[in-house]
């Protein structure tokens, strides 16, 4: 395993060295006092007044709910038979076949708070029984030809980070199952400077793409919460959109060609820039999430660095009017590339939790404007100094319109700085008796106002019990000219008794919820194992079948990723 | 056939009447000398001057070859038996289906020069047997049904303005053939001003569109030179491009979803405004050329007129100049709306066939600088004042640092004025013994200047015979972060004898030697019959294989526009 980076059991232990590392890159030196800090430091997971709010407001009791110690999982022997583990050794060399315990472990599963909670109870019985470490496009191809035909299941493995399962398919022939790890697929094939393209490893990580990008003055700008861990092949395989999506634009538009390896053969496909040669076969690859075979290698845009950054905040009185002016600079095509607009519980849980002599600032500002919490509107725009001089002024004409109040450069700032904090705040609520999980939707801007209401009360209907209510906090996270994405977060008290089947309760209330009042399955989370019963609700049974027929024929055998992304 | 709008015969006859109709409407009462007119007015085809110097350049001899008169064509008696058309009569009504010689023939193939050949030396083999006017998806349906349960192949007729056999796919099988006419589904079904978003039907065309949107203060704004003939479904199968989608985006980016009618079934694809939720399906029914179905309804995105629009021209010095400039505003997203730089030979053409006092004016100019004739950009730009202002100025100091000079706007206006007359050109100088055909792809920025020379010498080679050689005129019509489109258009005395092999010959060059040098087989026109050898060598084997394997669970009888896109 020697040359292999290390990979952190991410969800087994405390996170704590975790935290400590994004404060170090973000925010240099240490924290400073004189700025906002819209999350807690790292001292405490929450500020003693927030955990009191809290534990009133969700009947919640604090208490220790730690994971079980990874020395003490109970895992089953690996069932790969000894002449498959030979031929593999065979094909990728020995330092590429690992089954040793700790390997299989940090290969199970994803980061859903299914996921989480399995793991966290000791089940590591979706660990593979055994991961390669493939070097390239022919290894790959040469291992899903040797699965196929000798009856082994295949489920890459990019970073580790989907929060729907995507790692946690069955087989319902319960075959052996090797997860393909493509971290030596991580390097910069060729950058193309003019036509501002670069071929990379789909085992490739973010941030080493920005690093190596840096010196050429590039940048790729995708910058989703599972950044410091998601692959690029993964971001492909799942449609995932980042904090910048608004204005750099979706994974997928960043997408010019990919190579995809299938147990019948290598396809390369895009046409860059742009092709009318049929119906778009990338866009097939693209979303499909590890069931057509594997994406090995990416053509990617990427473009200059920005010469010029502005984040900032704004404040509306309410949601409906801070959904009307983004509505407003959507039709306008004024959008700023990073849009998140927090509704009132989401912002006034932001501003609570806040530390620092700016929140404290912030705080009295807007009760001297009498404006309660209100709606937390935070907006960036990156580009040339006086193309973002121009959008930035004609938008904000549009959100003063709107009834928007400026909150300056400092909220911005601070949610830009924690951008990627969020999961390990996550794993720490989790040590403490809290359910905490999040899902993800979009609406057409007519279809948005009620698709946020029903999610809401079915979140709030399912997870109310006597004395217990969840805290259900939402975000518009991504603006298109025709809608508007919704990051839902959900507190609750943790059922410690049926933990599992309280949230699968809630999650499908809220996503037949969703569904109902015109929202999208999902935006940029995926289907994996967990929006699966839902799919043919959203592409139609006879498009489900569409997409059965394309398996069938470039995975005969069904051993990519099964059990995931297509209803049984 | 009451209540169907009028359709022009078109390639029949003389289309005086039409350039006409196209003066009236574009630039009101009548021409104005004291404009540029980059196209020739209507009284004669060419100025004297430039048919003296075509004449010289191409070894071109001006004659009369007039197409056979429409009464002269002999057309086959309809193979339809009586008892599928008298299914069809019951399924849609006696009005709704047609077998009289008139619809035959205006349903007969495209607007390819081959197209155009074929029909005006009398050949009308192409020609459906019966046309079919359905009034809603249920009516397309129960066709498909019928036609795949009874082996009648189902050609869908849009605008009948495809440029690359769209509508000459050939049946192995030689089953009776039906048009589907869409003219009767021809309405804005809906309209979301908040989102964007408008429902029309698929026979819908670009002009009507407009026309209903413009009390609502919105546009469409996809402009293609088919403009006035294509539908709106037409373009959705075809992945078209119009004048404006540097700026505005291809159709396909704007297609928020459609309806899919297969004889296996109807889809309903695409979430606005996003999904990821599996593959895109949405992208496989786009581009499809009726292979898999008709497109009956289409969700649109729409935006409002914009406040400020303007068109300019301005010069460089040399092809390579103009691209480099392209290449750098692209990279930082400063690409106008419209982006049109024309290599020296169109450049030449241009200047030497425009009329009026603004072109002596601009001659002169261009002269006193001492640039000879050099390249001509012209570009636009739209949308609030604030915004283009600020982009036009960045813009414009990139040009002026890639060496352009500014020629004002009355080049541009002019270009614009004239944006669909060319069609109209060409039909005349059909009838002068000349050969006239365009041709299309588009290459990254790196690849382009190769892609560009490569096309230039195949068809020179190709069309150079003693005595005689063709004039290749060249613009770049769409630009991307990644790339651009390259157009054109190709001028030689046309081979009497053999009229078809001369341009397969050339054709066949053309496109062997811009898929070597890395250009995409087609940006703007699809594949139809015409690129169709070519398919497998831009997707694939294995990717033609997933199409079909699409198409046989769609359309498993094989009846949906056969001999078009797929290779057999």
């Amino acid at each position: 395993m020697a040359d292999l980076p290390e990979l952190t059991v991410q969800g087994w232990g405390p996170s704590s060295s975790r935290v400590a590392t994004v404060a170090d890159r973000e925010d240099g030196a240490g924290p400073d006092d004189g700025v906002l800090e819209l999350v807690p430091d790292s001292g405490d997971v929450l500020p003693r007044a927030a955990r009191r709010h809290l534990s009133r407001e969700l009947g919640w009791t604090p208490r220790s709910t730690p994971p079980v110690p990874v020395r003490d999982i109970a895992l089953a022997p690996p069932r790969l038979p000894g002449l498959m583990r030979a031929r593999f050794v065979a094909l990728l060399g020995e330092d590429a076949v690992a089954d040793d315990r700790l390997t299989r472990l940090t290969h199970a599963g994803g980061k859903s708070y299914l996921d989480l909670l399995r793991r966290r109870s000791g089940d590591a019985s979706d660990a593979p029984d055994a991961v390669l470490f493939p070097g390239s496009t022919e290894d790959v191809a040469a291992v899903l030809r040797t699965c196929s035909e000798h009856g082994v299941v295949v489920v890459p493995f990019g970073g580790g980070t989907s929060v729907v399962g995507g790692l946690a398919g069955t087989d319902a022939d319960d075959r052996p199952v090797v997860a393909l790890d493509l971290r030596r697929m991580a390097s910069v094939r060729s950058v193309d400077v003019p036509s501002s393209l670069v071929t990379v490893g789909a085992g490739m990580r973010g941030p080493a793409l920005e690093e190596a990008l840096s010196s050429e003055g590039l940048t790729f700008g995708h910058l989703p919460q599972s950044w410091e861990f998601a692959s690029l092949g993964g971001y492909a395989a799942t449609r995932s959109a980042g904090q910048s999506s608004t204005g750099v634009g979706r994974f997928s538009d960043l997408v010019a060609g990919l190579t995809l390896a299938t147990p019948s053969g290598v396809l390369e496909l895009g046409s860059a820039p742009a092709s009318a040669a049929g119906p778009d076969l990338l866009g097939l690859a693209l979303g499909s999430e590890g069931t057509l075979g594997v994406i090995t290698d990416l053509r990617l845009r990427v473009r200059p660095k920005p010469r010029s950054t502005r984040y900032e905040g704004w404040s509306f009185r309410s949601w409906a009017a801070g959904l009307a002016a983004l509505q407003r600079l959507a039709r306008h095509d004024l959008l700023p590339d990073v849009v998140r607009l927090s509704d009132p519980d989401e912002t006034r849980a932001n501003l609570r939790n806040a530390a620092g002599v700016g929140a404290r600032a912030l705080r009295g500002t807007l009760r001297a404007r009498r404006r309660g919490d209100g709606c937390l509107l935070v907006v960036g725009w990156e580009g040339l100094p006086t193309i973002v001089r121009a959008r930035r002024s004609a938008a904000s004409s549009v959100l003063r319109d709107g009834g928007a109040v400026r909150l300056g450069r400092r909220v911005g700032e601070s949610w830009a700085r924690h951008r990627f904090a969020a999961p390990y705040l996550r794993d720490r609520l989790l040590d403490t008796g809290l359910l905490v999980e999040t899902l993800e939707t979009a609406a057409t801007w007519t279809a948005l106002p009620t698709v946020y209401d029903a999610v809401r009360r079915a979140l709030r209907d399912a997870l109310t019990t006597p004395g217990r209510r969840p805290l259900v906090m939402t975000h518009v996270s991504h603006g298109y000219p025709t809608g508007a994405s919704l990051y839902v977060t959900v507190l609750a008290d943790r059922d410690d008794d049926l933990p599992l089947q309280q949230w699968l309760t809630a999650k499908r209330a809220a996503t037949d919820a969703l569904l109902a009042a015109g929202g999208t399955l999902t935006h940029h989370h995926a289907v994996g194992v967990d929006h699966r019963p839902w799919l043919a609700q959203e592409i139609g049974p006879l498009g489900v079948d569409v997409l059965r027929t394309v398996k069938q024929r470039l995975d005969p055998q069904g051993i990519c990723n099964p059990g995931v992304l297509l209803p049984d």
